[in-house]
């Protein structure tokens, strides 16, 4: 053996030691010939696509002053890359993949805009207003407000839009798209108005507001605005079928979904706002027995696990507040045991307080948490920072010593070696929201954020959506995509990781878990089958 | 105790064994009174100006759909910071701290733009050119090229902006300037479009070219176009001799600065390029005696310890070509073994050769370095890209297969972590250069930026400043400045360490090292006293 020969296999060795940590590196060590193909068919088409697709065909010698050319890569901003993320083969490979799990999503941002309003639209009840006649100078600062009102409160006012509009009256909602004036563009024009208050747009992610507060301000006010639309109980339990459907359709087969239930109350049929949180776990129950019902009728049982979901309130109430929630959220898992997973607190980490500042509520929920010998785990939100050492980066070390489950986001995990290693040891894995995270401004593009650097140091991650709804990363396959293009590492069998990490990680029981890994793994081989007959074509 | 603060003790101690690996950790168990008091002043203006300066005064409740205050906060984007930057008091005072050593900084983006024209105006023999008559139509759009002329063949053109100018002729660089068209705003307007194509403007990092190629093949672009400003003998060594002046006012009393030795020949006072490589250094050697022998004259001498010079050659040679590079670097460590530091390749990883297609000349190197018993070692740019697994990620094994002394970059290194135990192991530090990153699109901001995490696993750094006649950031408090804005857990007296551990492991001999650092601690303890009075003020 001559001295390179010698060199490349020390280089080997020492590649190997610094990846023994990931979770795909036994697996990767032999791979069955069915993986095997599909791995190299995935990464093959992601080396075209790559240069066809993602490439500028420009060498860094091709200076050109006033270039005007879009800064396309691989893995780009996802607001800007979206259409084009569509048409890839790559994206429609993922998009048959098996995801497994979605273990952090806000159930407020996970039904589409279009489907979203489609239903409001179609409820009488349901009003909109403005605080002055929309004009074309004053519609792009505007945000419409929307409310239930009981049928004898319907209002006659007629549009947004008419000269006769003082302001601050509500229309009902499908008159005032059917009567916005053409010139806003008429009803097209009504429904851009609602979408972009309850979507995040790129010219705001990436020029008006982009820094991580001035996003989260566009953020936030996406969930004020929305929040009547939703909790109306005619809507709700629509919005909850569409929500999970369509997690269905995108290979997602079990959920464990974060709803807000600051408010005490939703909005029922009659206009009232009087449902407490005991009645919207019974119809939730009922919509998903329905649709389980459904899948069994056609024979399509396998396609859904189950979906759970996980108390959450935010992080602004007090901490005595927060004792009334924490009595809740333990009344509701005792009475729906099957429905309720674990419990939050949520919010923008930034700007609103610390878990520090809630550590004797929270304790005093562990002690109640015994007494009663109820099972509802923390799964906190933690590290949704580019902060060091700052309040939300300090959450991490107490949603660790406080026994989360999970961490969702754990975006600044990556700065702490000790945390890391605890991670590792007990088994507490990373909800990664890759596109989230990159809208919200905490890393630019794909390539420049920190997942490569927890899955090297062998924390586990199960990559979610997190507001699919605002961002437009509808389903899993977009997050899956974005990761697989940032990284040469990563290949499909990685994600294939990811996907069993969700199952494993998820707060199924253990026989359930068993059962929907079992599942998973059938139609995961199935899966690898058909994109390897893909490049044989 | 109660459960409260016996939670408390348990979260202190899991934050001292997280930090435990950090360079900080031991000093910041027992701090003396001054060290505690300019700590605190330092924290103290910090949080002052995070609000009053970097702070937008909003919060995520005020939402305004048609914002157009700037995107502004702590450890934001250089380009667009920079002059505020320079307005605090807390950039004031760290301009004062004795820096230590600038371990990363490429010759040829060392001397301020204005300065460097300033230089090339005095001399008759340099000339300009544009390919076409400059008008307002097309200035924008165009870059300058400069040419030494021999004294017989100065040019009599006299404008590029006359009606008379085809295109392509030399004018003299001084005579351009006089004549340079008022449309083109006069002499004043010269003087930008040189110093647009010698530096990069916010418009290109942020807009026009906001991807990592794109930005490098602006960057690219200044270095050949400053070449034949720079490599002219009569503007070498007044170059040579303002960067290490501008050095020494920054706080910095080592430097080893990377040069580039593509290039042959350097353009003598003849007009002619017949310099050879020895011939530079005996300038450079004599410039720096000059500089040294000012200073003892002026009672200075503690302010310069010295500087040497890394051997760099560009990675898009042939490995052959190599080879002449590594004997030519090996005669000049042997003739002049004071000045030589190491040996580097230089160039955009991201589009260039990487480490492994050189391995056979550098392995080759290796014996050669041996059989002559020379000490020049490879201190080699490695993970300087968002790549992972890609080549210039894979430098990084290279690198430390091949026994670097330090890495410049290592960008990438935090995604490795048996890479960040060896360097801890072994000692090898890396040159982290800030401003730089962010500009080359890898960061988009500080607080992105990965020097926490590589902080945090005990991998000792230095802050270099990198090409700050390019970015704007001359000196290194610009650095400084922002990595201290850009976290909590880092404060005066982790710059501290920073600035300890550029001496430490710079390539100064044992007894040289110990002599820089002993003059460090005194400047130091200065600084610290200093700014701990300016707290009582």
């Amino acid at each position: 053996m001559d001295a390179t020969q010698e060199y490349l296999q020390r280089r080997d060795q020492l590649v190997r030691e610094d990846r023994a940590l990931r979770v795909d590196a036994s697996r990767l060590a032999s791979l069955t010939d069915i993986e095997a193909k599909a791995e190299a068919v995935v990464r093959a088409t992601r080396a075209v696509e790559a240069d066809s697709v993602w490439g500028t065909g420009k060498s860094i010698f091709d200076y050109n002053p006033i270039d005007s050319t879009p800064n396309v890569f691989p893995g780009m901003a996802f607001l800007t890359a979206r259409e084009t993320v569509t048409k890839t083969k790559l994206f429609q490979m993922l998009n048959k993949m098996p995801k497994g799990a979605l273990l952090h999503a806000h159930l407020d941002a996970t039904v589409n805009v279009d489907v979203l309003l489609k239903l409001a639209l179609a409820q009488p009840a349901m009003h909109v207003r403005a605080p002055a006649r929309l004009t074309t100078s004053n519609i792009v600062a505007t945000l419409p407000e929307f409310k239930v009102l009981s049928p004898g409160a319907f209002s006659t006012s007629s549009s947004l839009t008419d000269s006769t509009y003082i302001g601050g009256e509500w229309v009902p909602l499908y008159r005032a798209r059917e009567t916005f004036d053409e010139s806003l563009e008429g009803p097209v024009g009504f429904d851009n108005w609602v979408k972009r208050a309850l979507t995040i747009n790129p010219s705001e992610a990436y020029g008006t507001h982009d820094s991580p507060t001035k996003i989260w301000a566009k953020f936030s006010s996406t969930f004020l605005t929305c929040h009547n639309l939703i909790y109306y109980l005619p809507i709700w339990q629509q919005y909850i079928r569409e929500f999970i459907l369509s997690s269905i359709d995108d290979g997602i087969s079990y959920v464990e979904a974060r709803v807000n239930f600051l408010y005490k109350y939703m909005t029922g049929p009659d206009g009232l706002e009087n449902l407490p949180h005991r009645e919207w776990l019974i119809i939730f129950d009922r919509v998903l027995n329905e649709i389980k019902a459904e899948l069994k009728e056609q024979g399509r049982q396998d396609e859904l696990i189950g979906v759970k979901l996980i108390y959450t309130t935010i992080r602004f109430i007090t901490p005595e507040e927060l004792e009334w929630y924490t009595e809740d959220a333990l009344a509701l898992k005792q009475e729906f045991p099957h429905l309720i997973a674990g419990f939050d607190l949520v919010g923008h980490e930034d700007s609103l307080k610390p878990l520090i500042d809630y550590i004797e509520p929270l304790t005093k929920f562990m002690r109640r948490r015994e007494e009663l010998g109820v099972d509802l785990p923390f799964i906190f939100h933690a590290g949704e920072t580019l902060g060091d050492g700052n309040a939300p980066d300090m959450n991490l070390y107490d949603a660790i010593l406080l026994g989360t489950k999970r961490i969702g986001h754990g975006y600044s995990l990556v700065k702490h070696p000790k945390l890391m290693e605890i991670c590792r040891e007990k088994g507490i894995a990373v909800e990664v929201c890759p596109i989230s995270n990159e809208i919200l401004r905490l890393t630019s593009s794909m390539p420049a954020h920190p997942l490569p650097i927890l899955v090297n140091h062998g924390v586990h991650v199960s990559l979610c959506s997190d507001d699919p709804a605002v961002f437009g990363n509808m389903g899993l396959t977009f997050d899956f995509f974005q990761v697989l293009m940032a990284s040469e590492v990563t290949g499909l069998l990685t994600l294939g990781e990811f996907a069993r990490d969700s199952i494993k990680y998820s707060m199924l029981e253990d026989e359930e878990k068993a059962y929907a890994l079992g599942l998973w793994e059938k139609r995961w081989l199935e899966f690898l089958e058909w994109v390897g007959r893909t490049g044989d074509e």
